[in-house]
């Protein structure tokens, strides 16, 4: 008879992280970056939690890419020291990024305005603060950044410069490569994503500034980029864990995504085909990141606790802490599930489901053998 | 010159909670019952904060329904004794229930199905364990719970008597409240909640059960109700703090709402009418609950830094730490607020976005004045 949970058991709901498909897509990714020759600075705002950024590196603390000062502090207190904070500095983070810095932090800060330009060339002159920057470029209309071809680009270089701050690149994030429809559109957009970069980068070169960083990235792009010249960093995050919605892009398999939760039947509605599960949108998150998708996953892929996937069970509707699972195409499947049967459910968005859980229950052959927390807040 | 910060400044994003607006809410819920003659049994899952909890009751220590045994166990162990745990019971749940009952907690659970009562008559004969426990009742095809003239109803009653178990009563949640087009919508609903518990309490009354508990809630149809008769106590959460969905529902004002998410503008892209801000979806959540009401408000209201909201400015998408702030005629307003600006955003479901923080920045007359933990996980 098939083992219907995980042994030791583990109370439900809780977030799995499968060790070897972990470490196959980091492999997967490193090895890809290392044909293009490009440095990777993965982004940990997707793990959070020192276990996996250190199995990202041989050394266990390369540089890093983080979404918030808190992640900026945590890890460099861990011993990561090469940091890229990829969100706009704002006046009132000043004095946080400042006591990194003096605490030894090498913390690279991001802006894309002459606003923010004038009050930290004025803060850095005030305290007699060095600062690392890179100008935010906006490659594709997705969300911040300044054109590829912006004359504020030189100006706010200069601006810097009176600053004593001397700007060391550009950056850009291809978030639209998500929205993608097909391989080929992930490649042209990893062309737009380089090409925007280099382009700033050319111009800041020609107005006398070194700007030795040029710095890319995006799951997606990162993974189909075919020539990065030029190009000397890859930020990317997903990767480490994979999820629907990359799935969905094509970018990976269901078979390489590494987190699920784990959830336990609690009830059914027969009349309706519905199974009733503990994991609801606390454990799965709100993310509905595969509904602009050609399949829309609903909250989730439901799989049996081996996590294997079931065919069309999703979870169609999710309260707080109820979730229904039903098949997609609405033919009754509850009767497979009694009361206490486990499941497993796979994510649209890692980012957003690993942030509702406090740790991973790490599964190498299918055991939970570690647990891995994680951390929040800013 | 308007003051554009809150003083003492805050670290943003940060979640606001308006004492002022809260005790006021809460007085609201309290005296309709009282004049409706029924016993508040609040739902702690928006918040699970202790200082938040006290201030429901007069006492400090009164009846609450919990999302999952964590909160039990949290709110036990901190003097609340008589605790619904709202959610059907599984069966790698009962040892867990089993201990909070032998440490002394009036614990009660809840289940809706043979298969479940089953295997706790059996864990309970086997076990020498008391558990008081309310069958679930389906009052509008929303979620779980047996239909109100199941024959299921009597049935179950007997298996848990087999068991040791005297069943205690009723429960439902008119969960399809939530999407109501009008308030006699809503009063219709809180009807059609209180009839299905009434009946299902009269068939087991008629087969020989006493079934005394007759609990419902929804925040909706609990501040709708008008004759709860036979209703022994009502549960609801969300009233405490309201949120957008509430106000949509117009069930509460805009003035009502108590949560806010302090943010700071971080950048602007000035063609699109775009103001960025550092409150993405990891401070937000990626709840659009107003997506489907006559208003959609995005990820959320924008406000100025004191709680005023602008006119029709909303977080009209949001990516892990950046949201975008625009007009929602599509009007540029950027301009209006430069870098470093605090603003509020009111959230469009209080239970999500108070789950992405670590606890609430109390704030009485503007200024925050307290920090008010909460804990998550399971």
């Amino acid at each position: 008879m098939e083992k219907a949970r995980l042994d030791p058991m583990v109370e439900t709901p809780a977030l799995l992280l499968d060790r070897q498909r972990m470490d196959r897509n980091i492999a997967r990714m490193r090895a890809h970056l290392s044909t293009l020759g490009v440095q990777m600075r993965p982004h940990v705002k997707t793990n959070k939690c020192l276990e996996v950024a250190r199995r990202l590196f041989d050394d266990g603390c390369g540089p890093i890419t983080v979404s918030t000062l808190r992640e900026a502090r945590f890890f460099f207190e861990h011993g990561f020291t090469d940091i890229l904070y990829g969100v706009a500095i704002a006046p009132n983070k000043f004095a946080q990024a400042a006591e990194l810095v003096r605490m030894g932090a090498s913390l690279t800060l991001v802006l894309d305005s002459m606003e923010t330009t004038r009050q930290l060339a004025a803060y850095a002159t005030d305290q007699r603060q060095k600062f690392d920057v890179l100008l935010e470029i906006d490659c594709d209309g997705h969300r911040s950044g300044l054109a590829p071809d912006s004359p504020l680009i030189v100006e706010i270089a200069h601006a810097l410069r009176l600053g004593g701050i001397e700007v060391k690149g550009v950056m850009t994030h291809a978030g639209n490569s998500y929205n993608s429809k097909s391989i080929a559109q992930i490649e042209a957009y990893a062309c737009q994503e380089r090409d925007a970069v280099l382009l700033a980068a050319k111009t800041l070169r020609n107005a006398g500034f070194a700007a030795p960083v040029v710095s890319v990235g995006s799951t997606p792009t990162a993974l189909f980029a075919k020539d990065l010249t030029g190009v000397t960093e890859v930020r990317a995050g997903v990767f480490v864990f994979f999820d629907l919605v990359m799935a969905g892009l094509g970018v990976c398999q269901l078979s390489d995504i590494a987190l699920s939760v784990l959830t336990t039947v609690i009830g059914h509605q027969p009349e309706k085909g519905w199974t009733i599960v503990d994991a609801g949108w606390m454990a799965l998150s709100r993310d509905r990141g595969t509904a602009s998708q050609a399949v829309d996953q609903g909250y989730g892929v439901v799989c049996d606790v081996h996590g294997a996937p079931l065919p069309d069970m999703i979870v169609v509707a999710a309260n707080q802490e109820h979730g229904i699972v039903a098949a997609r195409d609405g033919c009754a499947g509850a009767a497979a599930f009694p009361v206490g049967t486990q499941l497993r459910i796979f994510p649209n968005h890692a980012c957003a489901t690993a942030a509702q859980h406090g740790g991973y229950h790490v599964t190498g052959d299918q055991v939970p053998s570690a647990y891995w927390p994680r951390f929040g807040g800013w």
